[in-house]
């Protein structure tokens, strides 16, 4: 294991409202696993900071008439004036080799305090665009980002031909649209599907499997 | 054209920052060319209204111990308990035969702000769940909706093949995961491609093709 000086960073930023709840033990116990195979791990707890998810014209120092979201956030950059917030945030983002997003999936997508961190720190000229290009040649290229998340409904829902939709086909939106635009190379998500109907025991068992599935998906960079 | 009392009610939820921008015009535009095919349209401005995304534990009168967000929702329907003005949207959007979301496409999918409109207003035992089941026996069955947005990128990057990835495969998880899941029939989105980069004229073509598409696609019921 590598003294923490050069160890690679993973950054997860975690998303649900109740510290008892089993999408925080699953984060735990991936923060766990991942230190396990010698990454500093920096949990960034978007409920406990009390993240405020809309990108609004009060983030920037002094947009005069019409808000033109990305520009502002070109401008904010360029100009060192980002939101003190969004700029931590957005360091801790840069210094990461890989992003973690944990999340319950609420409406077949993430929470909106998550989307609305993506909305804000992902910010134009700093991860994509300006000196940046998109994909591959976009800010966090090289680096790698998974999702880790549950689910209300069960596995077979989420096949092919389930009640729900296949479960790639609903998480294209943010593989591709958010993870991979901005450069990353995405992991397989780590899943637990219904942790509300299982036991005690059943629960136990799935973090055990989360734990195993990080190990495996994860190597270190 | 019906009057007010047996017209059809269109319920617009709108999503950017900016009243001067081409969103919120095209939203204007939009609100327009139902009235003029008869609906009685309501209004709901999200970031006007200072709406707050994120579900969250103060959502609900008395939580005790560990917080389960739709276990909550399913109970404060149920007690009559919802917070007011989630109350007052949801009776809103029960109201309405057509919801239409307006929104900038923000990372191909909803700005945070009105993904959490959906996160805390489509709540569980009001419109799915509980005395509803899902798709077809969810509360909304009968009723129709409709996306109606701006992208950043053009039309050509939303083909098949196209730099980004096919349109439709984006908005699956609106589509499929919210929408559907509650009900309603889905009708075409109305999109116009990358207006940031267009000229005044181009801009006013391309309301003016809004207008015509609102009329095309959503029929009165």
């Amino acid at each position: 294991m590598p003294t923490l000086d050069t160890a690679p960073v993973a950054l997860i930023v975690h998303a649900h409202p109740e510290p008892r709840s089993f999408s925080t033990a699953q984060m735990t116990t991936a923060a766990q696993a991942l230190r396990d195979a010698g990454y500093r791990v920096d949990v960034l707890d978007l409920y406990s900071e009390a993240w405020s998810p809309a990108l609004a014209r009060d983030d920037f120092a002094s947009v005069e008439g019409h808000f033109k979201p990305q520009a502002e956030q070109m401008r904010a950059v360029e100009d060192g004036t980002l939101d003190a917030t969004v700029r931590a945030h957005l360091d801790r983002l840069l210094a990461a080799d890989l992003l973690v997003l944990s999340f319950p999936m609420w409406w077949f997508s993430l929470p909106a305090i998550l989307k609305g961190w993506v909305d804000r720190v992902f910010a134009m000229g700093a991860v994509f665009g300006g000196k940046y290009g998109l994909f591959g040649d976009a800010a966090l290229a090289g680096k790698r980002a998974m999702l880790l998340f549950t689910t209300g409904g069960a596995c077979e829902s989420f096949q092919p031909g389930g009640a729900f939709g296949p479960m790639n086909d609903f998480l294209f939106h943010i593989h591709r649209g958010m993870l991979e635009f901005v450069g990353y190379q995405v992991l397989d998500p780590v899943v637990t599907y219904g942790p509300a109907h299982m036991t005690d025991r059943e629960r136990a068992a799935a973090l055990e499997t989360v734990r195993e599935s990080i190990a495996l998906n994860s190597p270190r960079p």
